[in-house]
């Protein structure tokens, strides 16, 4: 049996004490973002493919996104949760109250599980003031370590800031040619680029370029917009990515987060570790820095699972998670002991079992038989 | 066997690039602030028992305080943890990576799980900024409604507010007799008190009284205070209503969540609820106004098990949580349905039996008999 909550797409009203609001898991992330900012809100979470994604899959999958260093994942958005589990017991908790110790948190434990415990129906969302400000930055450095020194200035400097994403020349090349735009600075190429994004009650470019001025001797390059149209055009050499490398092959995709302390050197490792199993492949590197997160795209004839366990080993080495967003489905599903014990695998099936009894949702996805 | 985490008490090192501390469960919150403030961060919550109370408790019972209204309860600033479950397994995932879609959120879970799934060894807590400037304001208002349209006021106008404290005039003549203080307010004695602080990298004092302007007519009284001798005595205020309110009796703690909207007629049906049942009885009532969590003591001879029913089944009837931050344990027990349908119920019962199956934890406490 195929389920699909698309149809329970209701949106409850803001409520404009609490900041929250209660929709269907069916409503899309677009939807709800055009419903929060009629009442000056906005939803924390955002991401590229909000118009097809749905509240009740971002739920399932703890979606992250572009603005999770400063507002969380969607883990931390979720304030309550109405679902059938795998028992046919319908657990419904939508008050969205703050302080509320009554028992087991099931809004967390179901956030993430891939469907493999319940079946969201409903979701109360906690929302957050519409910022009427947003200023984008794009800076041109040297190498990753220049970028990950800039983040950590912006971070300290600037608690307006919202995104920070990093990638490199020769994915920034694919976008250039996928999209016949130019290319973001006229009179240099730098190896690597860090989009930041602050927004706020006030203008914050101020703050923004400050929070630089530590390291600014390092930037190459700098572009910044204020204007929508001028912030997407900024905005598209970073969100075309995906589409870009999907033009020029099918990828091998892996989706992972380092300890920012280590994330620099991992982007030179993990060429390194790629080519030394597949010596013709392509890795492309693109992500949301301000996380650790990674995205390792791998193009090229000689790309196989072999390339996938080398990366997400190195990974683990690194103190890393090998799924940062995207989850473990059934892709990875071989890869999770890499980054979880046995005890924590037993813990996960001993849930399962408790809530999907009868193994009967999402089945194949998450747990690997033991 | 009476289990004691006391002498887990070891303190990590501060991480600055993730803002980040690993610490042994029985760490208490003050050790743990002082150890984060030598590297310029704070514990995001706070709370008065801070001298005894340990990291683990404060998980077990996903503890609160004055600041959740800023930076969310203990669940919020636990993004890793360690812990023995009732199965046995050892469970450790410590690396704190704000992204990490790989399997269930066991931190979340055994967050607020008061000791029933497991024992929590040691816990990553993210800390936030330390906020070097800090005012602190208390107003006097005829009502709780009026207390309610300050709250949100401020809400609005002042992002820097981390904590909204409401108390009335009855507590306060016991804590004035009790400490042998003068009142807050020479020529005036409001029925309504509500204590604001807010904190940030710049003094917000501007901020937090512009926020005010708009009901700034309906506001009878305020003491302003910036520096640390003087908040302190704003704060005692609040502060000694629990060692004042024990003096005058042994009280009957109830400690509930309202929706915002519904807080200031709760607090005036309550006390008509208490008296019906319980006509000599005297409801003191002080608490977490921004959370709409109210702390309801309540003295005097004929108070029964009647007046804690009757308080929570109201609670109930105006959508709100019959536990705030104190947990179930087992003197809720018997309550827990108001708040807790028989499909949420089964599913506790299920967790538990699944994590803990032969009972050996805390057995007594927050889940009902079936």
């Amino acid at each position: 049996v195929v389920l699909s909550t698309r149809r329970l797409d209701h949106l409850g009203p803001v409520d404009p004490f609490s900041g929250q609001v209660t929709v269907g898991a069916g409503a899309t992330l677009e939807a709800v973002q055009r419903h929060a900012a009629a009442s000056g809100f906005e939803v924390a979470v955002d991401l590229a493919a909000r118009g097809s994604a749905t509240i009740g899959g971002m739920v399932a999958t703890n979606a992250g996104g572009t603005r999770v260093l400063r507002h969380g994942p969607m883990r931390a958005q979720v304030v309550g949760i109405e679902a059938v589990l795998g028992t046919g017991r319908i657990v419904s908790h939508l008050g969205g109250l703050l302080k509320d110790n009554t028992g087991y948190d099931l809004a967390s434990l179901l956030c993430g599980s891939e469907g493999t415990l319940g079946v969201v129906t409903a979701v109360r969302l906690r929302l957050v003031g519409a910022a009427p400000f947003r200023t984008t930055a794009l800076l041109g450095v040297a190498d990753a370590a220049i970028a990950v020194d800039c983040l950590v200035a912006v971070r300290r400097g600037a608690p307006t800031l919202e995104a920070a994403e990093l990638f490199f020349d020769d994915g920034l090349d694919l976008v250039v040619e996928h999209l016949g735009v130019t290319p973001p600075f006229a009179s240099s190429r730098p190896r690597t680029y860090l989009l930041l994004e602050a927004a706020g009650a006030a203008d914050p470019t101020d703050e923004l370029l400050a929070a630089l001025a530590a390291v600014g001797d390092r930037i190459d390059e700098t572009a910044v917009a204020t204007d929508a149209g001028r912030r997407a055009e900024l905005w598209r050499y970073r969100e075309a990515h995906t589409e870009a490398i999907n033009a020029a092959g099918v990828p091998h995709k892996l989706d992972v987060t380092l300890p920012l302390g280590g994330l620099a050197s991992f982007c030179d490792e993990v060429r390194d570790v790629v080519t030394g199993v597949a010596p013709t492949a392509r890795a492309f590197l693109f992500g949301h820095a301000g996380d650790g997160n990674v995205h390792v795209n791998v193009i090229g004839p000689d790309v196989s699972d072999d390339v996938d366990r080398a990366v997400l080993e190195l990974v683990a080495r690194r103190g890393g998670s090998i799924s940062a967003e995207h989850g473990i489905g059934t892709a990875k599903k071989a890869f999770l002991h890499l980054g979880r014990s046995d005890d924590e695998l037993d813990t996960f099936r001993r849930i399962k079992a408790a809530l999907d009894p009868a193994g009967i949702l999402n089945p194949n996805a998450l747990l690997p038989s033991s």
